[in-house]
């Protein structure tokens, strides 16, 4: 089965202490669609503008993501760029030009509209919510944000948040929302705001899912070199929607391999700039990677 | 096999958002005493006052801990006070008396000296080295530390670090000791300075032991509600030391679940002021929460 994935399509000009690279292909929907395309088929909803460098549509395409819902109009890409402190942990953004993105509205193609599996990438919540909207009964739809909405459009995101079944956010971002320091506590109030299934992002640490069937304590792949974590969180949710869409059985049975797929995705992606080791590995490397992780965390 | 601890016994003095407690039972011997009694019989090397409340002894003999070489002198017992923020991996200092710490020199009873398994829990790495000075050829040799050291005694710490088995410390140590700022990268720069056996502890994100057998990422025991987190890192080196002294088989093929405990461990001393929840717990708590936590962590 197929992923639709909506979210940003952007180029991001950034900046790490191992380097600095200008207009890499970025974006929520871009990171989540490449990690999800090693596991299932991706269909795009995003929008460039006539700017949209070639070869990052082949990239795309290498990718064999379908990009009927992606737009292509007259202005400027989104672009962003930022910097990261060599404790990576800690980004300032530079400069954020929201060009066609403006006036963003996702119009979903007539194919996109039975999709299954929904991954509303970070993007606004409204434009999220517009997304469903247009959906007709998809089986498991999961929302990613960031803080910014939190800041600036929180009540969008609540409304968002009674019709997805899953919600994944960064730790930061739960603590914020729930106005409560313990992570395990805040991933409970989380489920109030409707969601069954709660993912908050640790970064290096992994990630923690809460759901009827209680916790999952998901590992990070160990890296000993970071070069670049941009799109890291969305490679997750990517990664994590792409092995849930294509594997059998319930969303139960699934969900915590799912998550150390998209776990590895976000290791390869932070091996690079941009998408531009992700973009390089295989399916066969995720496979074995997941391997790994397994036995580093086995007791 | 039973296991000699070293280390600070105090009277600890905490205040946080759930409570203030004073003249606690405290102290890294004292915290991993307690974790690791209920996997090995303890031998205690520390010292402490003639104020030194006779509950406490009762307590340390309730866990059957041999208290031969505690030296109980004129004076004041070390007494510790501090103060948590609502984030509770923020603590200050409010007071540190050292009263009889200031002149303790450990002795090692004769019983003491052929001991096998040795942890030395976080005193000044003078003392430490001091112990080993005393010991029979010991098979397996751990140390903890914390930061203090590393400010004001580390060649006295790198003295120790060429004659210990295992170090331990937590994340942020690691990176002082280092100049590195990732941690998997921070754990080979240490290996180059003696152990053969490295473990970063990261608190409530579990930890990482680095050996030769690779990597291993050990997950700490979820919790909603922390009430305390003093001690937390002496009872996940004590209970680990516990398990370790008990197993049968090589190092490297106990010293996972030998974590995985003491990470249990370390969650009930979160569970209450100082000692107060985890000399209340049994070795079947333990060992039905290690089950747990292999539960929360399978994919």
């Amino acid at each position: 089965m197929s992923v639709l994935i909506v979210g940003s399509t952007a180029l991001d000009s950034i900046k790490t202490p191992k380097g600095e690279n200008p207009r890499l292909l970025g974006g929520s929907a871009s990171h989540a669609a490449v990690a999800a395309s090693f596991f299932a088929p991706v269909k795009l909803v995003g929008i460039v503008g006539k700017d949209f460098p070639k070869r990052y549509v082949d990239l795309y395409r290498k990718h064999k993501i379908d990009l009927s819902g992606l737009q292509v109009v007259e202005g400027k890409t989104f672009h962003w760029s930022g910097e990261y402190e060599v404790n990576m942990n800690n980004r300032r953004t530079l400069a954020t030009d929201l060009g066609v993105f403006e006036t963003f509205s996702p119009k979903l193609p007539a194919l996109y509209q039975k999709s299954d599996y929904v991954l509303l990438a970070n993007i606004a919540p409204s434009l999220q919510s517009h997304v469903l909207d247009q959906m007709r009964r998809p089986k498991f739809v999961v929302a990613d944000t960031m803080d910014l909405w939190l800041n600036i459009a929180l009540p969008d995101l609540l409304k968002l948040l009674k019709r997805v079944d899953g919600f994944v956010l960064n730790d930061s971002e739960a603590r914020q929302l729930t106005k409560e320091d313990n992570v395990v506590a805040a991933l409970k109030k989380i489920h109030k705001l409707g969601p069954k299934y709660v993912i908050v992002k640790k970064g290096e640490h992994g990630a923690i899912l809460s759901s009827s069937a209680g916790l999952f304590l998901s590992p990070a792949f160990p890296l000993a070199h970071v070069v670049d974590p941009t799109g890291a969180g969305d490679s997750f949710v990517g990664g994590m929607m792409g092995y849930l869409s294509t594997a059998k059985g319930s969303i139960d049975s699934n969900i915590r391999r799912a998550m150390v797929c998209g776990s590895v995705a976000a290791s390869f992606c932070c091996e690079g700039f941009g998408l531009k080791f992700t973009t390089r590995i295989t399916r066969k490397a995720i496979d074995e990677r997941v391997k790994h992780l397994e036995k580093l965390a086995r007791f």
